[in-house]
């Protein structure tokens, strides 16, 4: 939602009315999915492990399995499976459940963007501001 | 955005998936007007007076002040006037350009909670999660 473009076009007096939000998913506790939390559940999938995911976010661990079991509380079945043992020493993976919250979330977060967009220039031009 | 009526309907299975998200507009040093300021401006409208304004939601003089100062400094032309001595003693009154920001905020605001509700609507449904 940049709006470097603005200050070029009008040659620097651009108006100050740069339309802003945040969109996140509430559960039974309170939050339940946002940004940060989706971003946990992809690099999850990308490194079958939670202590790695967290490391890539600069998260501690102890952060990022509050984070999982704050959605695995909330979330009608787990988001999160861990298995141990077997051939491959075992490994963390998405639910199905988790992959349509991911899903859902970035649908939300999309549709937010394109409508703060749209309301900044219609509610500016009827309200005699200039974009 | 209460979503008790789910809980009653669902016989308290209700699903937690609650769409939420808050909205807000920067200028040119960030936060420019939200909620609390266009809360703020309403007061001083009511009272005539920053200090009763500040004090009507428990928040200091400085910290109204600071709130103040800010949307002044990035408005085009300031949101507040201070008239000082005459025969009613002077006051603080809102300008044009203060009324048309607590005018366009509440059209974000407003708008926002509409489309939150549809959001949740329409992502639920298209997700196969009953609501």
């Amino acid at each position: 939602m940049g709006h470097k473009k603005k200050s070029i076009e009008n040659m620097g007096v651009s108006q100050p009315y740069n339309f802003r939000g945040h969109v996140w998913i509430d559960g039974t506790e309170g939050t339940f999915i946002g940004y940060g939390r989706v971003i946990l559940l992809e690099r999850i999938r990308e490194y079958g492990s939670i202590t790695k995911a967290a490391k890539s976010m600069k998260m501690s661990y102890k952060h990022a399995w509050d984070l999982i079991d704050s959605m695995n509380r909330q979330a009608p079945k787990p988001f999160i499976e861990t298995s141990t043992g077997g051939r491959g020493g075992g490994g963390t993976r998405l639910t199905e459940d988790g992959e349509k919250a991911i899903k859902m979330f970035w649908e939300f977060h999309a549709a937010f963007q394109v409508f703060v967009v749209q309301q900044e220039k219609d509610i500016l031009a009827a309200n005699g501001v200039k974009s």
